[in-house]
């Protein structure tokens, strides 16, 4: 029995255990995983709704999950019960009381993504499944020039992959940051929302550009086309990250 | 048949993929992969000798091994050739002709180890593995102060594991530096030469350090006991890496 109490979970989670964050009969899902281990401390079966689903392989930092529970534990307790039961490649981070009506998907003003890039001439292996692998560089200026492009509010159909229906595929990007790395690029990108595999093909696109097959201005036409067609091949989820959610009474504004 | 050609190798791995650098029968290790790779790109059977073993789970960003060829591949295709064979997680970063009497372990005047600890109350699951983790904070202060009476020429034995026979335990560290990382701390250190699982027992005792638990002065009262029991447990393999290799004539001071 479900009380009135919200509680949300700041998780993170290493994407390549997981067949993305939304539970799925017959695969491994982060939300199965919260689901279990909330049920191992309480007893209690309950639905750990996310702020978006992310795809099989994508990593999280700052996933945001909540739970309307009859439990009475402590937040501060929440996390570490909760760690004792998930998987290695999981962990709630932190765990805050919220407004019954706060909705980790619908109060969500809007999401950071993180992408990660390994240039030269070998493949990463310290860090495999956790970066992408560009062979050869990348010029990061053409990237940065391009990037401007998607600033703003735009109608980015070109840079969805088929498979979601949404109402619209109008979307606002806040602020898109690309800089070098030890070994390679990595790019952040803030919007009040994101299309199905939007920041990988928003990337795969960059990549075009940035490898010199492509002028930075390609990316303003391919967007005006709306035709997926046009745009580069989707990004490998390995270097993808849900970084951060914003709300407006942020909960982890410290975390 | 060998030949009178010898070629060093420059390559990384992640440690939990091997039973450690050297051959063993019956576990995966780094060396048979290379010369399992080796053979398949010349048909010719060689001896990868590395310049160290590295323990099962300990990685390696720039461990050297020498082979003796007839091979007469050149040296800039070989990296790519035998990493079409290499599992994922070996690389061969780089390849280099070098004089018939260059042995990777023989010739080398220096090793480099990185270690890197995550702190925290959650345990690391991005780089789950790659790292140590300690719950808490750690006094990064204090930990310089005792690493310090690390430094120049000592009698190791106290931070020397049982298992391996070697003619003496005195050895001579140039250099240790421990630094704040995201998340963290990194420590390096380069010595003449280390022993068994002496990296990692001198990084278990600066654990002791950082907690609080014991005074920087302790470390050196451990190393004038030459007594293993009164060191501090030995630290994880996980944030072990074998950084680099320092040789007079130095085949890779480029990479």
């Amino acid at each position: 029995m479900s009380g009135t109490r919200r509680v949300a979970l700041l998780v993170a989670y290493h994407g390549s255990a997981f067949h993305g964050y939304q539970r799925q009969p017959g695969f491994t899902s982060v939300q199965a995983e919260l689901e279990d281990a909330w049920m191992a401390i309480t007893g209690e079966p309950v639905v750990a709704h996310g702020s978006g689903r992310t795809d099989s392989g994508v990593h999280a930092w700052g996933q945001v999950a909540h739970v309307t529970t009859a439990s009475t534990i402590p937040a501060e307790k929440l996390s570490h019960a909760l760690n004792t039961y998930l998987p290695d490649e999981a962990v709630v981070r932190a765990a805050a009381d919220v407004e019954p009506n706060f909705h980790s998907c619908h109060s969500a003003l809007a999401k950071r993504y993180l992408y990660r890039i390994a240039l030269g001439s070998t493949r990463p292996v310290i860090n495999r499944g956790q970066v992408a692998w560009v062979r050869g560089e990348l010029d990061l200026g053409a990237m940065q020039a391009g990037a401007r492009y998607f600033l703003g509010e735009h109608d980015f159909s070109a840079f969805a992959a088929a498979g979601r229906s949404t109402s619209t595929s109008v979307r606002t990007l806040n602020s898109i940051h690309i800089w070098p790395q030890r070994g390679g690029l990595s790019l952040i990108v803030e919007g009040d929302g994101f299309l199905y595999k939007m920041v990988r093909n928003l990337v795969g696109s960059l990549i075009e550009v940035g490898r010199g097959r492509r002028h930075p201005d390609w990316l303003a036409s391919v967007m005006e086309s709306r035709d997926r067609q046009l745009a580069g091949a989707t990004a490998s989820p390995d270097g993808l990250y849900l970084w951060r959610v914003r709300y407006q009474n942020d909960p982890f504004l410290c975390c």
